[in-house]
């Protein structure tokens, strides 16, 4: 069964609109700052969201419905404002998003997922938004275009927008599924990501389409980091309406493994395009994990990796210092004895083996600075301990972090 | 019962002699990176260690002595190296140090304490470790500048010493109490700190010393973050000789309680010593957690804010963004209620409530910008849940912090 990925986005699915266009809530007069999703039919949903103990109001809305509802139709995105720690008053416009987009589309408010991504603490303006949601009255579209002008208007500190499109076939129809999402800062994610958004025309059980995303983010969203700060708004939904017209997915057989599968491609790509445009980020960086006794401990450890500051920061200024990386993994939590533990680099300049038993091997610095140049770098960790494996994805950590944080509001 | 803060620090109490010196472990001709401690008499010791599972050498050698003797006589420090990730030629290394240092100073190996700070991964050179350990003969002092010598000598990318002594009476005899130092990176303690000496010449029972020192450190060093990465070599050793004459603390009595003041009053200005010169840092971050509902609570949510990146830059920016403490404080594992919980930020400019029942209170950003400028900057986090409180310590988050670890080996 081959997936194949097509050019697209959230509009690549069957019977999918979408829009992006500027409302006002940012400053300056260019940038995208509202978005819409639409389906032309009722679409099965289910999302992941933010453990954090502060969810902002849209979270709130969005959990709701997704717990509550067999599907949904729309989705409405406003950047620039996070709408969190915002109190009744947030959650009261989180509402009135909601029911301006049903009233606009003609579907009930329950059937509109809200998003908001940006500065927490700040109440949305009212007008401003409304005034968004009108305009996308008439200019909703099912082309290529309109599903890049809503992955421009879902960003912030970005610096590109982020969508993939895949498609396969399931029971002899075409399956189409496509994804966008933001995210460059407070991004740790626990359950979800900053926003993420994935769309398909398959045809499957609200129960099966659930678990599929779930047991997904744990090895994909969850697994990246570019600062450790889990935030209020992460969000990842998924909406399938079912117009591809393959037999419903209603067990785990073949096809539900092959639906998994492309929602694999479509949530790593995405994931990995957020770690590598973390903010202020050089390079992408990537730690696999092998060998690890339990599939739990390589997770631990992996993470453990990319976290750290001290890492990150020897990864920007290209420096092996393994001791950083084997002193991360030592203050995972895990379990393991540190004198078994192998590490190697690998980027497309070369591969390099920089510990050997937990101690140094002989390696040249020179080439290690090499291999640790290009925009994406790997880092290998063999812990000779059993079969499990596990995968991260971070970024480096550069001055330009420090200032896009420093100023960020101002 | 008054203590009293006086000029000092490891030599300050009575029968301690230390020296420090440049034996050439690190780069530039100018570097002391040598120090040795030595008590007339032999001492009861007590310690704390890192918890990461990858420890230094001497951390090994260091917990055998504390767990199994009651007394030690002397520390050997090297900075430059850490003796971490070296396997068993790293040990022996560590005993060799602790060897030729018994055989200077005519005690046993068992009765010297080794610690080393530094580079993971590299071996010691044993030559000029030697070298170093000899020119200790004859220079080891009582004094003043001997204790200045020492802990300037146990620096890596400290901007400056950190040392304090204090002096009370138990049993109408004087005691001192002093301490030294030094950490600034890779800092973000779990039972210990980077490396921490205190000598007194109070006496006192292991068991009641060994219980001062675990208890308090919970609320000093362990409280503290630069970078959240937990170092291989934290080491916090204290000794105390009983040359005071004071009657034997061996029951936690009234002189106990004496006792455990002055150490609060060491160890907790030497985590702030530390938390303030973190790597880059600029200004000093106190959190204080108030009315949580219990200690693990309230130590939860201060220790989250001040290892939150996003804060720790907005405190760089002199920005108020207080949605990132909150936000820090949501994902810190606690249980609370956002809707009940006020933030005032506080320096020596003056006072401001940011954040009333979770959402913004009426502010001045000017204002709040002011009061986030001097060189210590205080966020008070009132839960309105209860009694119990926690105080943890940090820094902001630089460029200087980005620069100094890229480049930290080269």
């Amino acid at each position: 069964m081959e997936i194949k990925i097509i050019d697209g986005g959230v509009t690549a699915a069957a019977g999918f609109l979408a829009w992006g266009c500027r409302a006002g809530i940012k400053e300056g007069k260019t940038n995208k700052d509202m978005a819409m999703i639409y389906s032309q039919q009722p679409a099965v949903v289910a999302g992941t969201f933010t453990l954090n103990m502060v969810k902002a109001a849209p979270v709130l809305w969005d959990k709701k419905i997704v717990e509550e509802q067999e599907t949904a139709q729309a989705v409405v995105i406003n950047s620039g404002i996070a709408n969190a720690c915002t109190g009744t008053p947030g959650y009261e416009n989180t509402r009135r998003m909601a029911e301006e987009t049903g009233s606009l589309l003609g579907i009930s408010p329950e059937a509109v997922l809200v998003c908001s991504t940006g500065v927490i603490g700040k109440q949305l303006d009212m007008n401003i938004i409304s005034k968004g949601i009108r305009a996308f009255e008439g200019s909703l579209e099912h082309s290529r275009k309109a599903g890049e002008l809503a992955a421009e208007a879902i960003l912030t500190t970005d610096t590109h927008k982020k969508e993939i499109a895949v498609s396969f076939e399931l029971g002899g129809r075409t399956v189409t599924m496509g994804g966008m999402c933001k995210g460059s800062g407070m991004i740790h994610p626990n359950m979800g990501t900053m926003l993420g958004f994935i769309t398909s025309d398959a045809a499957i059980s609200k129960e099966l389409l659930s678990k599929a995303l779930h047991e997904n983010v744990r090895d994909t969203f969850n697994m990246i980091s570019v600062d450790g700060d889990t935030s209020t708004n992460d969000t990842l939904l998924i909406l399938a309406n079912g117009m591809a017209g393959n037999p419903r997915i209603e067990e785990e057989n073949e096809d539900y493994g092959i639906f998994c599968d492309a929602l694999n491609i479509i949530n790593t790509f995405l994931a990995r395009q957020i770690a590598g445009d973390g903010e202020g980020a050089t390079r992408l960086l990537e730690t696999t994990v092998i060998n690890a006794p339990d599939k739990e401990t390589a997770v631990l450890l992996s993470k453990s990796i990319i976290t750290s500051s001290l890492t990150k920061a020897a990864v920007y200024g290209r420096d092996a210092n393994w001791g950083r990386i084997l002193c991360a993994m030592g203050y995972s939590g895990a379990q393991f004895d540190p004198y078994k533990v192998d590490i190697t680099i690998s980027s497309v300049n070369g591969t390099l083996k920089l510990v050997e038993n937990g101690m140094a091997a002989d390696y040249d610095e020179a080439f290690a600075t090499e291999i640790l140049s290009p925009e994406q770098v790997d880092i290998i960790a063999d812990m000779k301990s059993g079969n499990a494996a596990a995968t991260a994805w971070g970024c480096d950590l550069t001055y330009d972090y420090v200032k896009i944080n420093a100023d960020y509001r101002s």
